[in-house]
C-alpha cells in the first residue's frame, strides 16, 4: 500500500529547492550551497552520513531520524544542482526491486 | 501534486526489507547486513555517502543516481535495524518544511 | 633512509595537542573539540576524511596535502582523546608491512 | 626531540608502497589500487575513515588504532598515487605548527 507521505515530501521539498535555485546566497541556505557549487555540497553529503553513522552507533530512533533527514535534505540538493529529481533515484530503486529474484543483488550495486 | 512514485518506492522497499530482516542470512544479502549488525550497516552508509561524492565530482548522472540509490536502499536498512521507517523521515522532511520561513534553517539541523 | 620531518612533526604536534587538553575552549580549537567531546572530533574525521576525497578528485597536489594534513591533525586529536599516540598507529603499520629492523627497535625504546 | 618512529615507518612505507607500483596487480593488493585509479584509492579512504569513527564511537583503544593505520595506508597510497609522499604532509603540518599564535587556527584549515 502506498504511503502518502514518501511521495508530497520528496517531490515538495524538490520543488522547493528548485525555486531556491534562483534566489539570492545571502537569502536562501539553499541558494548560498547552490551559489558555492559541487564541492559545497558534496562536503555535506559528507558530513551528514557521518552524522548519520555516529548516530546509529547511539542507537538514539530521534537522531537518526532528524540526521538522516539532513543527509537526505541536502541528496535533494545535489540531485537538483545536477538537473535530477529524487523520482530518479526512486526510480532506479523501483527498476531493481522490480528485478525479481535478483532484487537485493542489483540494489547492491557495484560498490 | 504528490508524484506516486516516491510513496510506492520507499514504503514498499521497506516492507521488503523488514521482511527479510527474518530470513537466513546465506540466502539474502540484507538479512546478512542485519546479522553482521550496526557496525555492518554503518560501514556501507559512509562507502556509499563517499561513492555519491566521488559520483557528484565526476558530474554524470547515471552514476549520481545510481550510488544515492544504494546510499538509500542503506538508509533504509539502517532506519528496519533502528525499528524506523522512511515515513518517519519523511515526516521530518515536512515538519521542517512546513515551518514556513523557517524551513531551510531546520532543514539545516544542529550540525 | 629516515626522514626526520615525520618524527618531529607528529611527536612534537601530539605534545601540543595533549597541553592543549587543559586548556580553557575558548582560547583553543583542539581544547574546544576535547571539550565538545567525542562525536564533535569524529565530525571532523568524517568532514576531512570527505575534502581528502574532493581534493583526490580534482588532483591538485596542494589540495590533497592541505586536506591530508588537516585529516591527519583530526586523528592526532582522537588519539590524544583516548590517550593514543601517533606512535601507536606507526608501530601497527611497521608490524603489518614487515617494515621494521630499525623503527620496531626504537619503538621498543626508553621511553 | 625527534622520535624516531614515525620518520622511519612512514617514510620507508612510502618506499614500499611506491616500489609495488610498477607490480603486477594480481601480486599485489596496492599495486591492484593503483591500477584500479583514483576512485578506488578514494572509496578505501572514505571507508576506512568510517570505520574509524565507528571505532571511536566504541571507544576501543585497539580497534582505534588498527582502524586508523588503515585510513593512513591509504592515505600514503592516494599520495603515492599524485606524486606525493608524507613528507609533504607533515611539511604542511610542521608549517603550520611553526605559525606561532596562530598554529591552531591554521591547522584547522579552510573547513
Amino acid at each position: 500500500m502506498a504511503d502518502p507521505v514518501g511521495a508530497d515530501v520528496l517531490a515538495r521539498l524538490a520543488s522547493v529547492i528548485e525555486a531556491r535555485k534562483a534566489a539570492a546566497p545571502a537569502s536562501s541556505y539553499v541558494a548560498s550551497l547552490f551559489a558555492k557549487g559541487d564541492d559545497a555540497i558534496l562536503k555535506k553529503i559528507g558530513e551528514e552520513a557521518t552524522e548519520t553513522v555516529i548516530a546509529g552507533k547511539d542507537g538514539n530512533p530521534a537522531r537518526i531520524t532528524s540526521e538522516m533527514a539532513d543527509l537526505w535534505f541536502h541528496c535533494l540538493v545535489l540531485l537538483a544542482h545536477h538537473g535530477l529529481s529524487p523520482a530518479d533515484v526512486l526510480r532506479e530503486l523501483a527498476r531493481r526491486e522490480g528485478v525479481s529474484g535478483h532484487a537485493e543483488k542489483a540494489a547492491r550495486g557495484p560498490g
